[in-house]
């Protein structure tokens, strides 16, 4: 209930390949030049203070000068962002780390990361006169989009896989969504979605087919760098399924170089894209073992966030990698759930596959050298473990006395 | 990551019956004198400045003076608190209702509003040298405990209902606890705590037997009236089972007051205790149906947090509601169900069926009078419903094609 000065900053949309301008004041998906993702830019010279925080309402709301949302009116909020950054001593105790942090995505709204995204997508599908909106998801973001829909009085269709667990199901028929069922992984939904758009009856909030979830989802970068004091880890480990988030905190730490809110000699974060073995379409084009990700086939996994095998954003995710230093990795449905049992016990957190596969990854980089003992390595979890139970139950390996 | 400097008031224990002084600093459950809950003081006169809370941290650690742990370093956090107020218009518009307002408190660690009394209760566990925990429970405190365990080091026992859902049970074997189900009741389960713990062994934080859950609870009370900007609402509507959270709220306002924090013109907010059918002792008591609740029978609930047939904190709970002019309320298991759908469809909120209750009984009595529609009316919803699955599901009305 806190009050915040809303004055967008917004400036522009142009194409992520071409440059080219288009209008952030009407309804947009992909760029009509290069049919790629659309970015968003602000006026970043206007002499912003990051001191104003201070008095900001806990929630990525208080970056609202760098969010599309012109008119405050047209927020859609349930509380999404400034989650908790957790320090892990006992675990970075067992594994001889100097600092080990935790950004737990979980405590957000609908269980996971992509409420920031949903939120400021469907604030932007208000703010333009949409009445329906329409997705395919892996899970998460179907759940968030439905709720953030509910929120706004928006009609919401969510495509998903019929392999997905059953809570992601419900809970989008419990905020009132149409859920549509498919055989197959989020491109033969995103295929079912293109069937039942063809006249544009919906507002399309595919992943970076549209310009706003990348803007909510930047909101992380802004929070880490806040909440470090400004002190940027040397590392972060992200579970990368349509990169959205990947994109998001490196556009997030140039826009804060731009504004002047980091020390000008700060070193940027590497940042690292964790993917499963059975869909890891980024860590193969990563490694040259393929052109680009277009031909790539993926089979389920645990993490059915990163069950993405063609991503729209594999450029920009492999330009991100690259820029930053950083590298792509896959992990095995067993590691993943040995990540999520350590993160459980050692330290009260239960991640979903995606967490703990960042886990599995890091001690798997720590052991390779890629990572340093004395690096301060932040893992981003994007999500509860609740949601996942079909898959994760049965797996503890602990005593139940019945 | 925030310092917050802390330096904690508390000054003694006393029994809630009689008066009598305990020592702060050893291991205690209820008072030896009359066997009820003990209740903390703390030097309210120092002058503690409200002003200061802007440069604390978004948990409900910001509050240190006001809690009993000593040293910062015995924090067991996950990052507990500040959950968000939202404001429901639609419900509100659609209700005729001036002010509706929501405190969500499914978005703290483990999905429930116990993590806050956890936290407290494991924090000063670890300050007294505790190694191993037990509790009661009909599902969400069991989960935190489990989770604030893992985070400390510390073992942990959890006895709950056998019919309760899976997702609990689940969860507290992912964080390494002990599970032990049992036939019946909430009561039953502390049967079998207290013949386990008959030398000792274990610290027993069930409800109300040690002091300090009920100091992480009231911190509801502190953000509700910063949140307001110390403006409390006139009512607020809340599910009981235990009570803690009741008794917590009503000493946050009664300290705030001596602390010089709300206006001293300020009304204190009626406090109403809503029930199930199913399990309705405090409502028993309150109609005078009954003199007290200590050979209530309950039957088991949806909402099983509400399944607390004998509550040792009865008489602190019909204290608060006769001082707060507050009152009691029971609704039916389809009432309950029809509250998480309409919060689920109109505001994009996934409650637990004690959250619907609430919306519920908020329905009832404004139907009967009791509530006003020009009246602020703040619901508190203790809980996602994630973990309910088992009980929710095929509830929606709602279509799913497959």
């Amino acid at each position: 209930m806190d009050t915040a000065i809303s004055s967008s900053l917004l400036q522009s949309l142009h194409c992520s390949q071409c440059g080219q301008s288009y209008s952030p004041f009407t309804r947009q998906t992909v760029s009509v030049c290069c049919q790629m993702p659309l970015l968003a830019s602000y006026q970043l010279n206007q002499g912003l203070d990051k001191a104003e925080l201070l008095f900001r309402e806990k929630s990525l709301w208080r970056y609202a000068e760098l969010l599309p949302v012109l008119d405050p009116k047209n927020r859609v909020s349930l509380g999404e962002g400034f989650t908790p950054l957790l320090a892990l001593p006992r675990l970075a105790n067992t594994y001889s780390m100097r600092q080990l942090t935790l950004k737990d995505e979980g405590l957000n709204p609908t269980g996971s990361f992509k409420a920031r995204g949903l939120s400021l997508a469907i604030s932007k599908a208000k703010e333009n006169g949409e009445t329906a909106c329409i997705v395919p998801t892996a899970g998460n973001a179907g759940v968030a989009m439905a709720a953030y829909c509910a929120r706004a009085g928006l009609d919401a269709v969510v495509v998903m896989p019929r392999h997905t667990p059953e809570a992601f199901r419900e809970e989008c028929l419990a905020y009132g969504a149409t859920v549509i069922l498919i055989d197959g992984l989020i491109n033969d939904c995103a295929a079912k979605v293109q069937d039942m758009n063809r006249y544009g009856d919906y507002f399309d909030v595919s992943t970076l087919k549209e310009p706003y979830r990348l803007e909510g989802k930047k909101t992380m970068g802004y929070e880490i760098a806040e909440q470090l004091n400004w002190q940027l880890p040397d590392v972060i480990m992200y579970p990368t399924g349509g990169g959205t988030g990947l994109i998001g905190l490196w556009k997030a730490f140039q826009e804060m170089k731009e504004l002047g809110w980091l020390p000008a000699d700060q070193p940027m974060p590497r940042l690292v894209a964790v993917q499963a073995e059975n869909c890891c379409p980024v860590v193969e084009t990563f490694w040259g073992r393929q052109a680009n990700c277009k031909q790539y086939i993926g089979r389920p996994t645990l993490a059915n966030g990163l069950a993405v095998p063609r991503p729209i954003g594999e450029p920009l995710m492999l330009k991100v990698l690259q820029e930053s230093g950083g590298t792509a990795i896959a992990v095995s449905e067993e590691q993943m759930l040995e990540g999520v049992r350590e993160l459980g016990r050692h330290e009260g957190l239960f991640v979903a596959p995606e967490g703990g596969a960042i886990w599995a990854a890091t001690k798997q980089l720590l052991h390779d050298g890629w990572l340093r003992s004395d690096e301060h390595i932040l893992l981003l979890n994007t999500g509860s473990g609740q949601k996942y139970l079909d898959n994760l139950k049965g797996i503890w390996q602990t005593q139940e006395h019945t």
